[in-house]
């Protein structure tokens, strides 16, 4: 059955059905707006929206990865910020022949995705459109800690990373190549495995600045680095290449570092620690921070291309 | 210039440096994610989607036009909570020729109509996609009170409205029909103009059910009627109908009931009041709620046709 031949209103009760509760969920769909606890009476939100052919293909990923990723990559910024996401609002636009299955599915996945964070699914709305597109808007609260911005980092500082770096960008590379393995990467393209209680882990420790990685991990310690006006040094040595992206990189004929220092999508959370901080579980240390402008790889700048990802190229 | 051209990051820029700011934003746009007070420790937060050729015509409505319209349907939902609106999150996605003017009047639209409703654009994301969408969550505070669900009508309940109805409807069938005039008509299409303020006087003063007509009255009043298991009966008597609507349905061969009775977009607020209240400032009585199930006009069912506006037709 299609989508428009399942109708606005029996779409809407077929997505509403399949979607969870969390105990922050005061009011979930169906009425003109949902309700969501923040007790610390700060609500953290962002918005990012995934659209076919740009974020996504239907042959490379199926409705429940694209329902991941979708939630992924917003309850990233969440805990970026050091808050616990807890709810997430989707407009979902797509075709009218499209496949109620798929809808269905890509709810799955943002529900699944969801719950992995802690947060569930309260309201949303659906369109027809010729481009499918899911614009997903999360939720979190901060539970009375300061956020942890991108200008709080300061000379002296470390940098650490959580969570996986350079699969995401591996997995792309071999799917635009034409091929569906080393599954692992491909795997890692299709759903980020985002370390979500890290974030509220570094706020914790006095984390003096984070961002989640998703343009590039140079792109976005430029962010960090641009906002607090320091540089931030990133060890190469630090990364231990993957036997299986070592061997994807040879086959395909990649520097690996180049995944891992410009690739984005794994929604890794970056940050910087006090001097003696020892970073909580999940971090690595893979650089430092020091006075001046932008970021360097061993002391040097890197290459010449961009740094990382620009949505209107 | 087009939004290619400026890039990404050009284009977030450019559209930052047009946001303004209200007191309940703790954070603006420019990090991970926006933060924003509640106060009451629940936030209100609602999703709507526009898309060009379904939702709005380039050619119908300017981009200051569309900025207004696809605010005011979000920020009408969270009045219709009995909220106060304080923010709003924007996915705009354009395709890469889209002239960056464009992006950058809707972005004043946007603005200008959430600070006619005390909020303000606090985070967003941007993409290229070959069709022109816009996707906005508003975000609420209730300032104590319990929210206004559609759920609580009951027998004896009086029926009220607030704001305009009709007239969105109108303005749409003249412009569909080639027409530029009636101007009270098509402007009101192109930029509804929503009581918020009295969401929260009436849930100030016990209104029982409330609901933002984007739909149609009928459809709208529906939906309370069927989530408060009674009946809402409609007088139609108590709309009398402006000389230029009356004016364009004649000229048009048009019952002008049709558009008040089943028109969507105008964003009124539809509430039920316990017998007695007096509904307040800028609610009109237009109906009754008994024991049953449905919607009347007039104690008989309306017509045989839609009662409103099914968005995968």
């Amino acid at each position: 059955m299609s989508v428009a031949e399942s109708g606005e209103f029996g779409l809407i009760a077929r997505i509403t059905a399949r979607l969870g509760a969390q105990p922050s969920t005061i009011l979930g769909p169906g009425d003109d707006a949902a309700i969501v606890a923040v007790p610390d009476g700060r609500v953290v939100a962002s918005t990012d929206v995934l659209v076919e052919g740009r974020h996504f293909r239907r042959d490379w990923s199926s409705a429940l990865d694209v329902g991941h990723r979708a939630a992924a990559a917003n309850l990233a910024d969440i805990a970026a910020m050091g808050a616990v996401p807890n709810a997430l609002l989707v407009a979902f636009c797509g075709p009218p022949d499209l496949d109620v299955r798929w809808a269905e599915e890509l709810t799955d996945g943002l529900a699944a995705e969801a719950e992995r964070a802690g947060a569930a699914v309260v309201g949303g709305d659906i369109s027809a459109s010729p481009v499918l597109t899911v614009a997903v808007t999360a939720l979190g609260d901060l539970r009375g800690r300061e956020p942890v911005l991108r200008s709080g980092a300061r000379a002296g500082d470390t940098v650490a990373l959580a969570g996986r770096i350079g699969y995401a960008a591996a997995g792309y590379t071999v799917l635009s190549r034409g091929f569906r393995t080393p599954k692992a990467l491909v795997e890692a393209y299709r759903r980020p495995a985002v370390p979500y209680s890290a974030g509220p882990a570094a706020a914790e420790l006095g984390a003096t600045s984070m961002i989640d990685v998703s343009d590039g991990l140079l792109a976005d310690a430029g962010h960090v680095a641009s906002a607090s006006r320091v540089v931030l040094d990133i060890d190469r040595d630090a990364f231990a290449i993957p036997e299986q992206m070592r061997d994807a990189a040879a086959a395909l004929g990649v520097d690996p570092y180049s995944w891992i220092l410009t690739g984005g999508d794994d929604h890794a959370l970056l940050a910087t620690f006090p001097p003696g901080v020892e970073p909580p579980e999940l971090f690595q240390i893979i650089g430092s921070v020091s006075e001046g402008s932008g970021v360097t790889v061993d002391g040097k700048p890197y290459g010449d291309g961009p740094l990382g990802w620009e949505h209107f190229r």
